[in-house]
């Protein structure tokens, strides 16, 4: 390799490196999910990056078709990048049908990608984390994903937050009942917008959808609800609105006594406004909201489905899912100065190269403060002055240094020094330094 | 969705599905790791999964080049999948010069994918872990890294590995010495085969490539070593034939005096035959073998080079790292029945649903023993017989069930059997029942 030539390091449209104090920052928010999500008898799984295309995207795909990262691979075959960890889920359940057994729950956190075109707070490539529990259709099984959304985020010390769930079997009843259930895919479409576009352009599109006004107006009329109107007498407005009391109504009602004795229904709000577009929710649905962070949408959205793989197997597959946006949630995180993202250091303390020929002490005076539990860098620049070494230290935020010269050294003691108060302990023992470490840091 | 044209759910050629067992071990050895260079200092990087191909192929690229995953984007920029960590690193190093401090300590824990044709234990989709100094070119950074390769075995709990280490300087000198320092780089390709191709064809490939018996001979009889011969003697001998002795030598005696005294000399070897191959190495270089398990090769190689980033910037950064094939070494953990991997259950204890009218109750039982750190399975499906319900939880592995009917639920009291002795405690306190569980779990 010759300097002459030299390539600009540049990284793709959409794509970003993560540095380390982001990096640390969202694998501690990980692996926090992670435990939490095991907590539940969850477990982890993975799937490979990259699958054929017509097993990613079935017969057809529609939008996601253009935005996804497709090719030939060096044997020709046809495949993709993927696009999101549900289809996959969905490939995975059949192929391993035998071997899992039922209702099985999965998470998984991984990347997806997806060439959409880059916006503030998108990118091509981001990291979603996905739980979902198939194999089972009952209320227990709603109840336990909600109830686990709801200690998910109370466990990241999110102070307030809002889960907004309506039910899909309850609304689609409802567009039976006043005749257009031949449209409900476009009617799902239009008001999963409700939020963006707002009201008066909402009920513009459904008349056009309908081609009926008074059709329109009953719609706009079944999703939006009176602000404080409470869930039961909502549930039951609607369940009235779509023609009776359904099995539907008696689930609802059910999940909604769990919330209730578990004392978490305060989190949780019924809006009818909520479809989450797909057609494929067959149950309850949700969205999540952060208090006064609505510009952030939903940072945890799914619902349950009445079909996982149809794609790829006769047998159904119930299921009941969440997915949380980790990028968003992290930068809604950050808005909110979580002490989760607070700045972080590179270690618990530095031993600084005070003494060239005292480096293998250094070494194991290091070892010896790893052991207890430390965090420790060691210097590692020979002949450098202290005052670049304290520097060096300052950059990486490390809050203690130690320090030991020959008098130290001779006496079995170590000099420590907090870094953000200049304050030294002179001459101490190595225990001392420790105790006084693992406290401080 | 029809059930008329099911799709094959199948998986390319060379990839493969992680299952929960494998995925939950998998993790637990990579949070370990994470968990262990964090103790030195070292901090986690991210970069995209997707780059430039110049950027990741620099100029021309060799043999790689037709095994990498390699396409036009929508947008039709030429872009590929990283085949290692070591080249995004290099970018990432040239990108972020001003942001980061040196001497950088970075680890890195990821997939790569190369299109190579799939063998035994080899993939198109694998993890590396990967760990660096950049930023130093001394003895305490080699040290550094070779006390962290040599503490993350024992860390693992692998009883027998030996590290193979050796100087690239050196053997350099030594070439130049003998008038072949123009065919460096197929003189190393071919002394990175002795282990597979053995000495005899390896001799017959030297005389090839230097077109003189003698000069292959000598060769030879540098790169093999008696095998009692301890470090400092072939140290010593090598220098001799490399011409006398020289900075490299000194730099080696001070490392090897550094494991002497953290007391873990006893794990190196010097072994003039390893080479890494790859002509950027330019002092120590290193490999990995486990006891008894030759089969595997090295699972952890690096070495120092003088140059990471010099396609991208013209400041130099000197560097020393090694890379860990995760799941070569996984492979291996499991051929040494590792404890580490011993099979995992997805709970601790499952709360069977006796009765349909207490789920409420076992709900609560649920919350209280996970605020208790145990992982809770709840019996989800409705109506199913307890012996369904048993099924289900050994399958899991979990090892405890716990039940209540009225009769323990009025009197606050739960049952607790323990599935793999079957022996039960009946109408014992909800303490009472924690305490067990996380005795015997």
């Amino acid at each position: 390799m010759s300097d002459g030539n030299i390539i600009e390091p540049k990284i793709l449209k959409g794509f970003r490196d993560s540095m380390p104090e982001t990096e640390i920052r969202k694998k501690a928010i990980i692996a926090k999910l992670e435990h939490h999500f095991s907590s539940y008898g969850f477990v982890p799984i993975d799937t490979p990056v990259l699958e054929y295309t017509d097993v990613l995207l079935g017969k057809g795909g529609g939008e996601t078709d253009k935005q996804i990262f497709r090719f030939k691979d060096n044997g020709e075959r046809d495949v993709a990048m993927r696009f999101d960890l549900t289809v996959p889920f969905a490939r995975f359940m059949a192929a391993h049908l035998s071997e899992v057994p039922l209702p099985f729950k999965r998470f998984h956190i991984e990347k997806v990608w997806r060439g959409e075109n880059p916006q503030k707070g998108r990118f091509r490539e981001f990291t979603q984390c996905d739980f979902d529990i198939v194999g089972v259709d009952d209320a227990e099984a709603d109840f336990e994903i909600l109830s686990m959304m709801d200690s998910s985020f109370g466990m990241l010390g999110i102070q307030g937050y809002s889960f907004h769930v309506a039910h899909r079997g309850l609304f689609n009843a409802f567009l039976a009942s006043i005749g257009v259930e031949n449209k409900t895919v476009e009617i799902l479409r239009t008001v999963d917008k409700l939020r963006k576009i707002g009201s008066d352009e909402t009920g513009t599109e459904l008349k056009t959808i309908t081609g009926d006004q008074g059709k329109a107006d009953a719609i706009m009329n079944f999703i939006q609800k009176p602000q404080d109107e409470d869930f039961l007498t909502t549930l039951q407005r609607l369940s009235g609105l779509a023609g009776g009391e359904k099995i539907h109504t008696k689930r609802m009602q059910r999940i909604y006594g769990y919330l209730s004795d578990a004392g978490i229904a305060g989190h949780f709000v019924y809006d009818p406004s909520i479809t989450r577009g797909l057609d494929y929710y067959t149950g309850i649905v949700y969205e999540t909201f952060l208090d006064g962070l609505d510009q952030f949408g939903s940072v945890c959205s799914g619902g349950r489905y009445n079909n996982l793989a149809s794609l790829y197997t006769k047998q159904e597959l119930p299921g009941v899912g969440s997915s949380i946006g980790l990028d968003r949630l992290i930068a809604a995180l950050t808005e909110l100065k979580s002490p989760l993202l607070a700045a972080s250091s590179s270690a618990d303390v530095i031993i600084l190269a005070m003494d060239e020929s005292l480096r293998s002490w250094y070494h194991q005076l290091a070892r010896l403060m790893r052991e207890a539990g430390l965090r420790v860098d060691e210097y590692l620049p020979e002949g450098k002055k202290l005052g670049a070494q304290f520097k060096y230290a300052e950059l990486q935020r490390i809050p203690f240094a130690l320090t030991c010269g020959t008098n130290e050294h001779d006496g079995g003691k170590v000099t420590l020094k907090d870094l953000r108060n200049r304050e030294s302990k002179q001459m101490i023992s190595l225990e001392e330094a420790i105790e006084t470490i693992q406290k401080g840091k």
